[in-house]
């Protein structure tokens, strides 16, 4: 029986940290998260969710959203459809992007989050449910994320009882909570972020810090993994 | 006789045209260059080199430069050491990036690598060379590319008799030189670019322009072939 919680134990202490930094207004973000939820059982990694505020990261670091220069905004369009179909991640661009994004934006949104991960003590299932239904509706099906009964109707969807949902969605609203999602964007600038996703990788006493949804092959040679493509249950490496 | 004759043209009109616009003045140009001539023989392509000059592209779209949000500069140097050695290209930024990108500037070395493409009337050997000693010149060994002397230089490395660089550095100041850089860089708009790498695939009719070296496994996926990381004769995939 020692034996067994040790080799646990020891395995568990080598396997790498990696921190995904999001907020479900980034298509991209939503790219990188099914990514790694696919791999956090290929990879030897323990992956922790960070949701934040990504208009804060702009303002911290005195970016601006890429969509603000036309071709650039024209390319992503282009862009995400043909990284939808490799990915195999259903995005769909909500018909008035602009408002979604940048008008109506994902405070409360992101705060609901925040708010699910409080409550979810042991594990991230429901963090990692909300998010996705999240984007969803965003991304994919063109809903309203910032009302409470959008909020509601993705929290029944990632498995929340209508009680859990009422607590959630008053606890969301709460000062430690707008606190703690301003202290995870702040965690996400001192890693010198300047826009999501942000990856932070622990590996052998060193921080390595990827943005965006095109760096996983060049996260996985850094980190001592083997990348095999957006769909490691579907390789595309050995087409 | 004829038969091979057909099957030959057969096979040369199936080949996929790529044509990559660069600057010198840009390090992720630089990779994806090595990149695609290192995939040149690998896929079934035919690749088209498209110097063009990236001040203009970035005027001409509004777009700004990445190194100006401190973050982003932050975050572009530490990636650029970790692709360096990924991608096996000896990159290593000028003692002063910001003087020699935006200061100094390649409209003469863009100007002389346009010359060096239209004297080259057969094949492009030239023009890779010699855009491969710029790049080295700029973004490994810290040299100048815009004083005469510099562009000589390159040249002769590149194999240029000493007569032929007299003669492109006379042809590279010439008027119609100047405008073939600028209907080089027109072009390069036409196809919404907003920086550089810019690479445009033709295939089935269609035109997919992919920004970065940061899409070689979608554009694999996109154009039919197959992608074993950036160094295809040691594949990264079968790590």
């Amino acid at each position: 029986m020692r034996f067994w919680a040790r080799e646990k134990s020891s395995m568990s202490s080598s396997r790498k940290v990696v921190e995904l930094f999001y907020d479900v207004v980034s298509p991209y973000s939503w790219l990188a998260f099914e990514v790694l939820c696919r791999y956090r059982n290929v990879w030897n990694i323990e992956l922790k969710f960070k949701p934040a505020y990504l208009a804060g990261v702009m303002h911290g670091s005195g970016n601006r959203p890429p969509g603000m220069v036309p071709n650039k905004f024209h390319y992503m369009t282009t862009d995400l459809k043909r990284l939808s179909n490799y990915f195999g991640v259903h995005l769909s661009p909500p018909s008035n992007a602009f408002e979604a994004m940048f008008e109506k934006g994902t405070l409360n949104a992101m705060r609901f989050v925040t708010a699910v991960a409080e409550k979810e003590k042991e594990g991230d299932m429901l963090v990692e449910r909300v998010s996705r239904e999240l984007w969803k509706r965003i991304w994919s099906t063109d809903q309203d994320i910032t009302q409470p009964a959008s909020l509601t109707e993705a929290g029944l969807k990632a498995g929340l009882s209508a009680n859990e949902v009422e607590e959630i969605l008053t606890l969301s609203k709460s000062q430690p909570i707008k606190d703690k999602l301003k202290s995870v964007t702040e965690e996400a600038l001192e890693h010198k972020c300047f826009g999501f996703p942000c990856t932070v990788c622990y590996v052998n006493g060193k921080t390595e810090v990827f943005f965006g949804s095109d760096r996983f092959e060049l996260m996985a040679y850094c980190i001592g993994e083997k990348w095999v493509g957006p769909q490691p249950a579907n390789p595309t490496a050995k087409m």
